[in-house]
């Protein structure tokens, strides 16, 4: 319905025949002077039609769950570009002068995406200077106190000292004090965030990037990105991290920065009604997201390009550059570390690498390769078994988590830092001064690799059970951190082997007498390796560290490393975490990434009892009928149902608002005749044909309440394919074009329909006819860990009678949620697919995946 | 035809009614069963197709400019996956084990792909460091020569002597005859690279950028990447570079980069065949070729990204990264300077930058801007004119040209020098020691600011008249160094605005009595921006600066100067210098940058009298006839000329091999009848239908020549799309999806056809609606300046009788050239899209273009 007006001189054709052929030429023949003659009229339906869209699109916008059709978008945005340049023709004619006013408000419109793309860059910089000052001062008042003012970190509080200074203080002479203060900060941290995300914005909670990256494609998550989801995220990631938890902030700025881009989105027409040019701006907040969490604008760009968008033109290329820039920029003006730099740490090496430490590096690759398989496994089995048993234990689970990192890393001196200054410490040269509890001490060598060992394992095992906790938690700062440890491990054990055998011929391209290996540099590609690992991205993890670090020297290295861990990850499977979520989670999103071969057409896959509805006759009630007995998206428009021959496509919500709409303003009966010819083929009864353009407006007045002309309301052009089109063929159209739904048609017959759901559930069964998995013996294992975990928690609860008082809010809290039935407010991801019967396979298979991957 | 196998028990429906119902749901129940059952009749069936299959993809790879049908490529991948999968898995069956022998294979088809990029990548960087080596010492010798060995330039001969030694020589003292000999070394190489180029490789010439983003979305090219090219381009660019035109070597080094990533495609069967897996390994090649050119890996894969692919998945990005990874470490290996750098400049600043110099970064963005508006539009006006009047004498024109650089830039300090040289003095500090000719010293400054201004304007203009003669010629490098002549003049201004009022308020951020401003940088700047400006790329600019340099701390500048920049340029005109190359050259290329809002229905832009076969009935020597009478690429199939309900679409190609093969091997007599039915809808009259499969092979023993079973060689899934829907997106579709043909279907039935030439004309019509140009005034003017070119040539003609005898054979040479017929080898664009009647108005279009723009 919504192209047509743009062809009205075709449907005004007072008859068609069954040849279309001369009306084609006939079209071609009067189309070339619609711009002139037929404008005026052209005008008038366009407005009229202008007001029907947008109070569809309104409605459209709070469908939850469903996908946006991209085609009709398009078509859409293209008409509305169209009326636009007429109304402002006709404008300016009228106020006779074409000049300045015109240019003026082309320029306007020209710009306004500039203008959405400058504020919203600007708000995420101002955001991501609040929330680095705001988690430095958390973190650090974990360990002690301002005695000049309190809000000042250690580093503002001792402007200028090197090592700390007397106006800090500690919270206390006597190490255990210290010991519990710090578990009790990070408990109460931990709860409050927990507490917010679960009372205020359920969807602030884990990292955003998988839901993200669907919403990009065209998904539609009611409230993912509203102003309280943002309000949450800023307030609850600082705590969180502050809490200690191995969570980053990266994955949560990215779902900050993308709110930022929707909320400020929204107060601007443009953007209001068109949901592709909302998903530029959403796409260029993702890469300012990340470009103010690292401090590195191309990284971000080139994040948002490689993980977070299926499908990247390259203006919204050029729209993420500015966008990065501009809240890079706001972030370098703010200054928040007052160091001048925009990252927390910046290094410089001064030595370059030796080919023969290629070897080392494969090892390190080899490392982030392993390491991400690791933990994407084991993770999502958390998380299936979080999402069976404690669903409605958010906040004492978070808090929980907290108190059991506090306990554990406070005795490790590179765990009970924050994971970025840890990092920091660990990129180092040995020779600038700075050494950290004397990491460079040849003496210690052999500790510190225990140390480092012990860090890197622990920091594992804590990721996997903190990763998808109902806090803001993002999983790249806390795997860069377990790279850079484990990094700094090998490099220490090669500068040991060097100094060991100084003369052997594999170190022969050392220079006697000067420093050969660095180790800060492993520490460094072990970073980015783990990263790589984790994500399953290349170019911009090398772009991300260079940015971070500037070490040009070290790019081969670098590229090498994250090389070796993309070949490594990709034996284990496809697709990062972020990827493996989505299939967790069964969000219909079709992967760019994977290529599948099927060899099977189409038919085989489409769905072929459609409801479908005749063009002419159908009753009304017999409409609102077929409407309340299935929840299709929408339904087929054929000639008549013996033939089917096709005729056009509506959606759901267009019929609904059509028959409510006759319902209420033109008190249509429940036995009016509904019509959906785009164009009339027959002559109806009335003589309404003959009128230039029978319009739901006028039909009123004539054929009192009896005849509803729905056709304004079809979408006369559905994509249509043969079906015997390989089934590969269709998931491109899919993938590149995007429409919500494609017809099968044979000989101009409907004989099928088929969506991206059908898709995935094929290709789901296929996949799991070629790997059989054993979910029985998991689910076992779960149910073994959940009666050690009730139990645990019954000892708990008997011996901690006489401090309960104190955890009273705690506590009530628990047993509120103890209630089986599940809260409204609670994240219900298993809803995400649950409209249909088709949930059951989705699901399913997400738990296979994650038993067995 | 190709999809038709895998289908096959679809088409074995004994009868077909008019309603297609039924023999869907039996499709449905009866697939599945196919991989067992039906396995050794596919089996036979797929290797005939097969064998078919190669052929016609062998006489497809030498039809010219033409455009490749990816959907159909992909169809036919499809299928030549899984009849390998089914042939692997009978072979292995056969042998009993499925273990260690059949995961060696898949390990070594999977790994295929890897072997070829590293085996490209090595090439690329071992052709690379040669050239680099060649350029260097041919560079050197117009000066000087080594005297302890002729072979060495100037930095091997004084290995470790700094500014100098007394083995390298200058060819005598006298400046005259240094001068002398420096043009006439100019003018042999220039007119070797030229004959080269013409003699053996015409495609040798010019950048070959536009080209490769062509031949990358799909276009054929005969030749243009051919092992001759490649050789011819890898010796002739040395020579071009060292001639001092101002011609650079990265778009050259891209064209021979894909040459390499073809020619070695080709060994492997794989690519051999598929037209989209070559168009990755050449994508990748692409990146790599950039990543040697300036030593950039990550520049060199965002390159091939933002400006050579029109479609870049993932998977290519990810073989682009290794490939350019293994180029630059076989060239960092390869070392070809020396200095452990992969680039010839590395620069370190170790001051920051200040937020007031942002004023002047924007002059600089503005200026790279106005830089490549200005050049682009007069290098056009250059190329129509020497497409015009200077086609015939290519070898004279180069030489001129070298001889014209050579006597005007030897006088300027900037211009003598390689252009890369000069960039690396123009990018330092001052502080750094090394001062060439004073460029630092304070009393200097005007004279410097002077010296620069000069240079870039004289380098402004030999750029227009020198890219695109026929010579290996690139755009970048030049455009870098004028940039950096501009920035650096800027920088100088600057300073010494600083130090005339060192207490002025606007210069608050500087500290007293230490340099503040460092011209540098300026340098730097203004280099990125005259890049980004000419070719319109962002982010791989800012990548490629950086990568070049390190300069993190620049990264926000360099951002800022870029995005003015491209801010600048897309005011004056859509697309970089290589995108309008390819409008001017009428490629059948669809931008992706570019967005129109038409509102059309494609009804309007279709051809509507379409060629049509009528599925039977038609006699041979009818279809001989048809394809003789046009040109056209291929005939839709229709059950019969009247009713013309579709059923599929044969390529030109298809129909003569298949025509071909039906009078060699079966004797067809000239009235044999031709089927073309996708599969019989209605009993034919011989009994062959009943036969388990109708393949071409078992046809002619049944029914003696007399008809001709053609089916095989359809399409019967062509993308056919309603008459109304958007042209924008039927647009969508061939960028996207790429099909050669889309047809048009209104209710089953043919109505036309639309090709993107079809939607190019359309575009270029509307577009010169909307700009009328005058065209008259700028021939008349071209006219004027050929007449004035001839007057001057016959002068010296006259003048320089007496050193004829010198120059015999370059005269020789050019009296060969003045003979009006057009030689096979000279390279005639204008043939790109003379291959039906439409290339008048593309051509028209070009010129007008390159007029007005």
């Amino acid at each position: 319905m919504n192209r047509r007006s743009s062809f009205n001189s075709a449907s005004r054709q007072p008859t068609r025949t069954g040849s279309y052929t001369p009306s084609i030429r006939s079209l071609t023949r009067r189309v070339p002077t619609l711009s002139s003659a037929e404008q005026g009229n052209d005008e008038a339906t366009t407005s009229a039609d202008h007001a029907i869209n947008e109070e569809i699109e309104e409605i459209k916008r709070y469908e939850d769950f469903t996908t946006i059709d991209w085609v009709q978008d398009a078509a859409r945005e293209q008409l509305r570009r169209k009326a636009r340049r007429q109304e402002k023709a006709g404008f300016f004619e009228r106020e006779g002068g074409i000049g300045w006013r015109r240019k003026l408000w082309d320029s306007y419109d020209a710009g306004q995406a500039w203008i959405v793309v400058t504020i919203v860059g600007s708000a995420i910089g101002l955001n991501a200077a609040f929330l680095n000052i705001v988690t430095e001062w958390l973190s650090d008042i974990k360990l002690g106190h301002c005695t000049t003012a309190f809000y000042l970190n250690e580093n503002f509080c001792c402007w200028g000292a090197e090592n700390g200074c007397p106006e800090w203080k500690r919270w206390s002479g006597f190490w255990l004090w210290n010991y519990i203060l710090y578990i009790l900060f990070a408990t109460i941290f931990a709860f409050t965030s927990a507490r917010l995300v679960k009372s205020f914005a359920p969807y602030a909670a884990g990292s955003g990037i998988s839901e993200i990256k669907c919403i990009i494609a065209g998904f539609v998550m009611k409230g993912f990105l509203s102003a309280m989801t943002l309000l949450i995220k800023s307030i609850g990631l600082p705590l969180a991290i502050a809490s200690g938890l191995s969570v980053g902030k990266e994955g949560p700025s990215v779902h900050y920065a993308v709110c930022t881009g929707n909320v400020i989105s929204r107060f601007f027409d443009k953007y209001r009604r068109n949901a592709a040019k909302t998903r530029e701006i959403l796409s260029a907040s993702a890469a300012a997201g990340v470009a103010v969490a690292f401090g590195s604008p191309i990284g971000g760009v080139l994040f948002s390009l490689e993980e977070m968008s299926n499908y990247f033109p390259l203006k919204t290329m050029w729209r993420s550059y500015f966008c990065a820039l501009v809240a890079t920029a706001v972030l370098a003006a703010m200054n928040p570390f007052r160091t001048g730099q925009l990252v927390m740490f910046q290094v410089k090496y001064d030595r370059s690498w030796h080919f023969f430490e290629i070897l080392f590096y494969l090892i390190i690759g080899v490392f982030g390769g392993l390491y991400g398989a690791f933990v994407i496994k084991w993770n999502l089995r958390v998380q299936a078994f979080r999402k069976k048993y404690l669903k409605s234990y958010p906040i004492l689970e978070a808090t929980l988590l907290a108190v059991i990192t506090a306990i554990i890393c406070y005795p490790n001196m590179f765990l009970r830092i924050d994971m970025t200054e840890s990092m920091e410490i660990l990129f180092l040269e040995c020779e600038g001064g700075h050494d950290y509890d004397e990491l460079c001490d040849r003496k210690n060598r052999w500790r510190m690799i225990f140390s480092l060992a012990i860090a890197t394992i622990i920091r594992t095992l804590l990721v996997i059970i903190s990763y998808g906790c109902k806090v803001p938690a993002g999983i790249f700062v806390p795997s860069m951190a377990i790279g850079a440890s484990f990094g700094r491990m090998v490099g220490i054990f090669v500068q040991h082997l060097h100094e060991s055998f100084p003369s052997s011929a594999f170190f022969a391209a050392c220079q006697p007498d000067v420093p050969c290996i660095t180790p800060g540099t492993y520490a460094f590609l072990g970073a980015a390796a783990a990263l790589s690992g984790i994500m399953h991205i290349t170019v911009s993890v090398v772009v991300i560290m260079f940015e971070l670090t500037g070490a040009l020297t070290y790019i081969l290295p670098t590229m090498i490393v994250v090389g070796v861990t993309k070949a490594v990850s990709e034996r284990f499977g496809k697709g990062g975490i972020a990827d493996r979520a989505i299939w967790f989670n069964g969000f219909p999103f079709l992967d760019n990434k994977e290529e599948h071969t099927f060899g099977v057409p189409v038919s085989q896959v489409m769905t072929s009892n459609v409801v479908i509805l005749p063009a002419t006759g159908l009753e009304l009630r017999n409409v609102e009928r077929i409407m309340a007995e299935n929840k299709y998206q929408g339904y087929p428009i054929v000639e008549d149902v013996g033939s089917k021959i096709l005729l056009g496509y509506i959606g759901r919500t267009e019929l609904r608002y059509a028959v409510d709409k006759a319902k209420r303003e033109q008190l249509a009966p429940a036995h009016a005749k509904c019509y959906f010819t785009p164009s009339p083929s027959r002559p109806p009864t009335t003589p309404s044909s003959s009128m230039p353009a029978v319009t739901f407006d006028t039909i009123a007045a004539t054929s009192a309440q009896m005849r509803l002309d729905l056709s304004r309301f079809i979408d006369s052009t559905p994509l249509s394919v043969h079906p015997r089109l390989p089934l590969e063929t269709v998931m491109e159209l899919f993938k590149k074009m995007g429409p919500r739904v494609i017809l099968i048609e044979y000989r101009g017959r409907l004989t099928g329909l088929v969506t991206v759901k059908d898709c995935l559930k094929y290709q789901f069964k296929v996949e799991a006819q070629e790997n059989p998995r054993d979910e029985h013996a998991l689910d076992e294992g779960q149910e073994r860990v959940w009666s050690v975990m009730k139990r645990v928690a019954f000892w708990f609860d008997g011996r901690l009678n006489d401090i309960r008082t104190k955890l009273r809010i705690d506590r009530h809290q628990g047993i509120e949620l103890v209630s089986p039935t599940s809260q409204g407010s609670s994240l219900e991801r298993s809803r995400y697919s649950s409209d249909d019967g088709t949930s059951v396979e989705l699901e399913n298979r997400a738990e296979r995946e994650s038993a067995g991957g």
